[in-house]
Protein backbone atom coordinates (compact mmCIF):
# COMPACT_ATOMS: atom_id res chain seq x y z
CA UNK A 1 0.00 0.00 0.00
CA UNK A 2 1.07 3.04 -0.97
CA UNK A 3 2.45 5.51 1.70
CA UNK A 4 3.55 9.23 1.73
CA UNK A 5 6.72 9.85 3.30
CA UNK A 6 8.88 12.90 4.06
CA UNK A 7 12.56 12.12 4.33
CA UNK A 8 15.05 14.94 4.79
CA UNK A 9 18.68 15.40 6.17
CA UNK A 10 18.27 17.75 9.20
CA UNK A 11 20.61 19.68 11.57
CA UNK A 12 20.08 18.85 14.93
CA UNK A 13 18.44 22.03 15.23
CA UNK A 14 15.95 21.15 12.99
CA UNK A 15 17.25 23.14 9.74
CA UNK A 16 17.29 21.39 6.12
CA UNK A 17 19.45 24.44 4.71
CA UNK A 18 21.51 26.46 6.35
CA UNK A 19 20.81 30.87 5.73
CA UNK A 20 20.79 32.41 2.72
CA UNK A 21 20.18 29.59 0.43
CA UNK A 22 19.73 30.15 -3.36
CA UNK A 23 20.04 28.74 -6.17
CA UNK A 24 23.74 29.63 -6.30
CA UNK A 25 24.47 28.25 -2.74
CA UNK A 26 21.58 25.05 -2.33
CA UNK A 27 22.39 24.14 0.52
CA UNK A 28 23.01 27.29 2.58
CA UNK A 29 25.50 28.47 4.43
CA UNK A 30 27.76 26.02 6.70
CA UNK A 31 25.36 23.22 5.37
CA UNK A 32 26.94 21.38 2.90
CA UNK A 33 27.71 18.35 5.47
CA UNK A 34 24.24 18.01 5.75
CA UNK A 35 24.58 15.29 3.00
CA UNK A 36 28.12 14.07 4.03
CA UNK A 37 25.89 10.78 4.77
CA UNK A 38 25.34 10.23 1.08
CA UNK A 39 28.57 11.51 -0.27
CA UNK A 40 31.59 11.46 1.24
CA UNK A 41 31.27 9.67 4.49
CA UNK A 42 28.70 7.22 3.54
CA UNK A 43 29.09 3.68 5.12
CA UNK A 44 27.55 0.94 3.75
CA UNK A 45 24.70 1.28 5.89
CA UNK A 46 24.14 4.98 4.92
CA UNK A 47 24.10 3.41 1.73
CA UNK A 48 21.45 0.86 2.41
CA UNK A 49 18.98 3.25 3.43
CA UNK A 50 19.43 5.42 0.21
CA UNK A 51 19.12 2.75 -1.45
CA UNK A 52 15.92 1.06 0.18
CA UNK A 53 14.01 4.84 -0.32
CA UNK A 54 14.78 5.09 -3.80
CA UNK A 55 13.61 1.63 -4.27
CA UNK A 56 10.40 1.99 -2.78
CA UNK A 57 10.04 5.53 -4.30
CA UNK A 58 7.22 5.27 -6.90
CA UNK A 59 6.73 9.13 -7.00
CA UNK A 60 8.11 12.53 -5.78
CA UNK A 61 6.43 15.66 -4.97
CA UNK A 62 8.42 18.68 -4.31
CA UNK A 63 7.95 22.86 -4.55
CA UNK A 64 9.18 24.56 -7.10
CA UNK A 65 11.88 26.25 -5.23
CA UNK A 66 13.26 22.72 -4.42
CA UNK A 67 12.72 21.88 -8.16
CA UNK A 68 14.89 25.10 -9.06
CA UNK A 69 17.03 24.54 -6.78
CA UNK A 70 17.77 20.73 -7.14
CA UNK A 71 17.98 22.02 -11.43
CA UNK A 72 21.20 23.45 -10.35
CA UNK A 73 23.47 25.21 -13.75
CA UNK A 74 23.64 22.27 -15.39
CA UNK A 75 19.55 21.35 -15.77
CA UNK A 76 18.13 18.29 -15.45
CA UNK A 77 19.37 17.03 -18.95
CA UNK A 78 17.19 13.44 -19.57
CA UNK A 79 15.59 12.43 -16.34
CA UNK A 80 15.02 13.89 -12.64
CA UNK A 81 16.32 13.43 -9.41
CA UNK A 82 15.57 9.85 -9.09
CA UNK A 83 16.49 8.77 -13.03
CA UNK A 84 12.63 8.07 -14.55
CA UNK A 85 10.52 8.67 -11.19
CA UNK A 86 7.53 10.42 -11.89
CA UNK A 87 8.21 13.77 -10.24
CA UNK A 88 5.15 16.22 -9.40
CA UNK A 89 6.48 19.67 -8.72
CA UNK A 90 3.95 21.93 -7.19
CA UNK A 91 3.89 25.83 -8.23
CA UNK A 92 1.73 28.94 -8.41
CA UNK A 93 2.61 29.04 -12.55
CA UNK A 94 3.80 26.29 -14.43
CA UNK A 95 7.21 26.78 -16.76
CA UNK A 96 6.96 27.95 -20.10
CA UNK A 97 10.47 26.50 -20.76
CA UNK A 98 10.04 22.44 -21.57
CA UNK A 99 11.50 20.22 -18.90
CA UNK A 100 12.15 16.24 -19.22
CA UNK A 101 9.05 14.16 -19.49
CA UNK A 102 9.21 12.94 -15.72
CA UNK A 103 8.33 16.28 -14.60
CA UNK A 104 4.44 16.77 -14.35
CA UNK A 105 3.53 20.58 -12.80
CA UNK A 106 0.99 21.04 -10.84
CA UNK A 107 -0.89 24.47 -10.17
CA UNK A 108 -3.56 23.68 -7.80
CA UNK A 109 -1.41 22.61 -4.63
CA UNK A 110 -0.01 20.16 -2.66
CA UNK A 111 -3.00 18.22 -2.01
CA UNK A 112 -3.52 17.53 -5.81
CA UNK A 113 0.48 16.83 -6.53
CA UNK A 114 0.05 13.93 -3.82
CA UNK A 115 -3.16 12.66 -5.13
CA UNK A 116 -1.72 12.69 -9.14
CA UNK A 117 1.92 11.08 -7.41
CA UNK A 118 -0.21 8.37 -5.72
CA UNK A 119 -1.93 7.29 -9.00
CA UNK A 120 1.76 7.21 -10.40
CA UNK A 121 3.68 5.15 -7.57
CA UNK A 122 1.46 2.24 -8.03
CA UNK A 123 2.35 -0.18 -5.49
CA UNK A 124 5.38 1.62 -4.15
CA UNK A 125 5.76 5.28 -1.89
CA UNK A 126 5.08 8.87 -2.79
CA UNK A 127 8.44 10.93 -1.24
CA UNK A 128 7.84 14.15 -0.30
CA UNK A 129 11.03 16.52 -1.11
CA UNK A 130 11.06 19.75 0.77
CA UNK A 131 10.09 21.87 4.16
CA UNK A 132 7.11 23.17 2.79
CA UNK A 133 5.91 20.19 1.15
CA UNK A 134 5.79 18.48 4.10
CA UNK A 135 4.25 20.91 6.42
CA UNK A 136 0.91 21.51 4.17
CA UNK A 137 0.78 17.51 4.12
CA UNK A 138 1.04 17.56 7.72
CA UNK A 139 -1.59 19.92 8.36
CA UNK A 140 -3.56 18.35 5.80
CA UNK A 141 -3.35 14.99 7.27
CA UNK A 142 -1.37 13.47 4.39
CA UNK A 143 1.35 12.40 5.87
CA UNK A 144 1.84 8.69 6.75
CA UNK A 145 6.01 9.01 7.76
CA UNK A 146 8.60 10.93 8.45
CA UNK A 147 12.36 9.95 8.34
CA UNK A 148 15.01 12.29 9.35
CA UNK A 149 18.91 12.29 9.10
CA UNK A 150 19.74 13.75 12.28
CA UNK A 151 23.02 15.55 11.19
CA UNK A 152 25.53 16.24 14.41
CA UNK A 153 25.66 20.57 13.80
CA UNK A 154 23.20 23.33 14.65
CA UNK A 155 22.86 25.53 11.73
CA UNK A 156 22.06 28.59 13.90
CA UNK A 157 19.33 29.86 10.46
CA UNK A 158 17.71 28.82 7.51
CA UNK A 159 15.18 26.56 6.52
CA UNK A 160 13.28 24.68 9.41
CA UNK A 161 11.59 21.12 8.06
CA UNK A 162 9.36 21.60 10.88
CA UNK A 163 8.03 24.50 11.10
CA UNK A 164 4.11 26.32 10.65
CA UNK A 165 2.65 23.19 12.20
CA UNK A 166 -0.66 22.86 13.77
CA UNK A 167 -1.68 21.36 16.89
CA UNK A 168 0.27 18.68 18.65
CA UNK A 169 1.26 15.22 16.24
CA UNK A 170 1.54 12.10 17.46
CA UNK A 171 4.66 9.99 16.32
CA UNK A 172 5.93 6.06 16.66
CA UNK A 173 9.47 5.66 15.91
CA UNK A 174 9.84 2.78 13.35
CA UNK A 175 13.76 2.93 12.90
CA UNK A 176 17.00 4.37 14.43
CA UNK A 177 19.92 3.45 12.51
CA UNK A 178 23.52 5.39 14.04
CA UNK A 179 26.42 6.27 11.60
CA UNK A 180 28.83 8.07 11.85
CA UNK A 181 27.73 10.98 9.74
CA UNK A 182 24.21 10.81 11.05
CA UNK A 183 21.17 9.28 12.97
CA UNK A 184 18.69 7.93 10.63
CA UNK A 185 15.22 8.08 12.25
CA UNK A 186 12.08 7.08 10.49
CA UNK A 187 8.46 7.97 12.04
CA UNK A 188 5.08 6.60 11.67
CA UNK A 189 2.60 9.30 11.62
CA UNK A 190 -0.10 8.49 14.16
CA UNK A 191 -3.72 9.18 13.09
CA UNK B 1 37.62 16.62 34.76
CA UNK B 2 34.27 19.04 34.85
CA UNK B 3 32.14 19.24 31.74
CA UNK B 4 29.40 21.76 31.38
CA UNK B 5 26.30 19.66 29.83
CA UNK B 6 23.06 21.11 28.93
CA UNK B 7 20.70 18.16 29.03
CA UNK B 8 16.90 18.32 27.91
CA UNK B 9 13.58 16.55 26.53
CA UNK B 10 13.00 17.66 23.22
CA UNK B 11 9.95 16.89 20.44
CA UNK B 12 11.22 16.10 17.15
CA UNK B 13 10.52 19.58 15.81
CA UNK B 14 12.93 20.87 18.60
CA UNK B 15 10.60 22.26 21.66
CA UNK B 16 11.42 21.67 24.99
CA UNK B 17 7.87 23.23 26.54
CA UNK B 18 4.22 23.02 24.18
CA UNK B 19 2.71 27.10 23.70
CA UNK B 20 1.64 28.37 26.60
CA UNK B 21 3.68 27.22 29.05
CA UNK B 22 3.76 28.60 32.66
CA UNK B 23 3.76 27.97 36.42
CA UNK B 24 0.41 26.96 36.42
CA UNK B 25 0.67 24.51 33.28
CA UNK B 26 4.96 24.26 33.36
CA UNK B 27 5.49 21.84 29.90
CA UNK B 28 3.09 23.68 28.06
CA UNK B 29 -0.03 22.42 26.05
CA UNK B 30 0.37 19.20 24.55
CA UNK B 31 3.72 18.85 26.27
CA UNK B 32 3.22 16.22 29.02
CA UNK B 33 4.22 13.29 26.97
CA UNK B 34 7.99 15.01 26.85
CA UNK B 35 8.66 13.29 30.40
CA UNK B 36 7.10 9.68 29.89
CA UNK B 37 10.73 8.44 29.49
CA UNK B 38 11.61 9.59 33.32
CA UNK B 39 8.26 8.91 34.66
CA UNK B 40 5.25 6.76 33.11
CA UNK B 41 6.90 5.00 30.02
CA UNK B 42 10.32 4.79 32.00
CA UNK B 43 12.25 1.90 31.21
CA UNK B 44 15.75 0.16 32.91
CA UNK B 45 17.65 2.15 30.23
CA UNK B 46 16.06 5.59 30.40
CA UNK B 47 15.97 5.38 34.25
CA UNK B 48 19.66 4.22 33.95
CA UNK B 49 20.21 7.32 31.63
CA UNK B 50 18.38 9.05 34.03
CA UNK B 51 20.46 7.90 36.98
CA UNK B 52 24.10 8.29 35.26
CA UNK B 53 22.79 12.07 34.73
CA UNK B 54 22.31 12.68 38.26
CA UNK B 55 25.22 10.90 39.66
CA UNK B 56 27.68 13.06 37.27
CA UNK B 57 26.19 16.16 38.61
CA UNK B 58 27.87 18.13 40.59
CA UNK B 59 25.67 21.60 40.20
CA UNK B 60 23.05 22.77 38.06
CA UNK B 61 22.37 26.04 36.32
CA UNK B 62 19.17 27.14 35.86
CA UNK B 63 17.33 30.39 34.70
CA UNK B 64 14.60 32.06 36.68
CA UNK B 65 11.94 30.98 34.50
CA UNK B 66 12.90 27.43 35.24
CA UNK B 67 13.53 27.63 38.81
CA UNK B 68 10.14 29.13 39.05
CA UNK B 69 8.32 26.77 37.18
CA UNK B 70 10.20 23.84 38.77
CA UNK B 71 9.18 24.84 41.90
CA UNK B 72 5.27 24.44 41.51
CA UNK B 73 2.27 25.07 44.03
CA UNK B 74 4.13 22.90 46.78
CA UNK B 75 7.90 25.15 47.18
CA UNK B 76 10.82 23.18 46.84
CA UNK B 77 10.79 22.10 50.44
CA UNK B 78 13.88 21.28 52.08
CA UNK B 79 16.45 20.81 48.95
CA UNK B 80 15.96 21.51 45.31
CA UNK B 81 15.78 19.70 41.88
CA UNK B 82 18.35 17.02 42.59
CA UNK B 83 18.59 16.74 46.35
CA UNK B 84 21.63 18.53 47.67
CA UNK B 85 23.23 19.29 44.62
CA UNK B 86 24.16 23.06 44.47
CA UNK B 87 21.59 24.94 41.71
CA UNK B 88 23.14 28.26 40.90
CA UNK B 89 20.11 30.50 39.64
CA UNK B 90 20.45 33.31 36.79
CA UNK B 91 18.25 36.70 37.56
CA UNK B 92 18.38 39.66 37.03
CA UNK B 93 17.05 40.54 41.09
CA UNK B 94 17.52 37.91 43.49
CA UNK B 95 13.91 37.25 45.34
CA UNK B 96 13.56 38.70 48.89
CA UNK B 97 12.36 35.07 49.95
CA UNK B 98 14.26 32.64 51.48
CA UNK B 99 15.03 29.68 49.45
CA UNK B 100 16.53 26.13 50.39
CA UNK B 101 20.60 27.17 50.82
CA UNK B 102 21.35 24.79 47.69
CA UNK B 103 20.17 27.43 45.55
CA UNK B 104 22.73 31.12 45.03
CA UNK B 105 20.79 33.49 43.01
CA UNK B 106 23.07 34.91 40.60
CA UNK B 107 22.81 37.97 39.48
CA UNK B 108 25.82 38.62 36.90
CA UNK B 109 24.70 36.74 34.25
CA UNK B 110 25.72 33.04 32.80
CA UNK B 111 29.00 33.10 32.49
CA UNK B 112 29.36 34.08 36.30
CA UNK B 113 26.96 31.49 37.01
CA UNK B 114 28.47 28.42 35.17
CA UNK B 115 32.22 29.40 36.79
CA UNK B 116 30.76 29.23 40.44
CA UNK B 117 28.54 26.11 39.29
CA UNK B 118 32.23 24.36 38.41
CA UNK B 119 33.55 25.42 41.16
CA UNK B 120 31.25 24.02 43.19
CA UNK B 121 31.14 21.15 41.25
CA UNK B 122 34.53 19.58 42.54
CA UNK B 123 35.66 16.22 39.37
CA UNK B 124 31.40 16.14 38.49
CA UNK B 125 30.06 17.60 35.73
CA UNK B 126 27.93 20.96 35.74
CA UNK B 127 24.11 20.62 34.49
CA UNK B 128 22.33 23.40 32.37
CA UNK B 129 18.47 23.46 32.32
CA UNK B 130 16.50 25.16 30.37
CA UNK B 131 17.09 26.48 26.82
CA UNK B 132 18.19 30.39 27.71
CA UNK B 133 20.64 29.16 29.44
CA UNK B 134 21.88 26.64 27.06
CA UNK B 135 21.95 28.88 24.08
CA UNK B 136 24.09 31.97 26.15
CA UNK B 137 26.14 29.03 27.18
CA UNK B 138 26.83 27.86 23.44
CA UNK B 139 27.29 31.54 22.39
CA UNK B 140 29.74 31.95 25.13
CA UNK B 141 32.10 28.87 23.80
CA UNK B 142 31.20 27.30 27.75
CA UNK B 143 29.06 24.23 26.60
CA UNK B 144 31.08 20.73 26.16
CA UNK B 145 28.41 18.33 26.04
CA UNK B 146 24.34 17.97 25.09
CA UNK B 147 22.31 15.32 25.42
CA UNK B 148 18.86 15.58 24.14
CA UNK B 149 15.82 13.41 24.93
CA UNK B 150 13.93 13.02 21.35
CA UNK B 151 10.80 12.58 22.34
CA UNK B 152 8.35 10.75 19.29
CA UNK B 153 6.32 13.94 19.02
CA UNK B 154 5.78 17.50 16.67
CA UNK B 155 4.10 20.04 19.24
CA UNK B 156 4.18 22.89 16.88
CA UNK B 157 4.90 25.39 19.18
CA UNK B 158 6.10 26.65 22.58
CA UNK B 159 9.98 27.28 23.76
CA UNK B 160 12.81 25.98 21.05
CA UNK B 161 16.13 24.43 22.90
CA UNK B 162 18.21 25.73 20.01
CA UNK B 163 17.48 29.06 19.13
CA UNK B 164 19.39 32.78 18.80
CA UNK B 165 22.28 31.10 18.21
CA UNK B 166 25.58 32.20 16.22
CA UNK B 167 27.12 31.16 13.07
CA UNK B 168 27.36 26.50 12.47
CA UNK B 169 28.03 24.68 15.38
CA UNK B 170 30.04 21.00 14.93
CA UNK B 171 29.20 18.45 17.19
CA UNK B 172 29.93 14.57 17.24
CA UNK B 173 27.52 12.44 18.24
CA UNK B 174 28.95 10.21 21.41
CA UNK B 175 25.97 7.82 21.98
CA UNK B 176 22.62 7.01 20.99
CA UNK B 177 20.20 4.68 23.51
CA UNK B 178 16.61 3.91 21.96
CA UNK B 179 13.88 3.39 24.17
CA UNK B 180 10.38 3.20 23.71
CA UNK B 181 9.87 6.69 24.67
CA UNK B 182 12.74 8.48 23.37
CA UNK B 183 15.41 8.71 21.48
CA UNK B 184 18.51 9.88 23.60
CA UNK B 185 21.49 11.74 21.54
CA UNK B 186 24.48 12.45 23.39
CA UNK B 187 27.15 15.11 21.58
CA UNK B 188 30.48 16.41 22.10
CA UNK B 189 30.64 20.17 21.18
CA UNK B 190 33.88 20.38 18.81
CA UNK B 191 35.78 23.87 19.68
Amino acid sequence: MTRVISDMSMSLDGFVTGPDDSRENPFGTGAEGLHDWIFKDSTDEDAAILDEAVAHCGALVMGRRSFEKNEGDGGWGDGGPVGDTPVFVVTHHAPTRRYPSVFTFVTDGVESAIRQARAAAGDKDVGLHGATTAQQALNLGLLDEIQVHVVPVLLGGGTRLFDHLGGPVTLRRRRVVATPAATHLRFDVVR
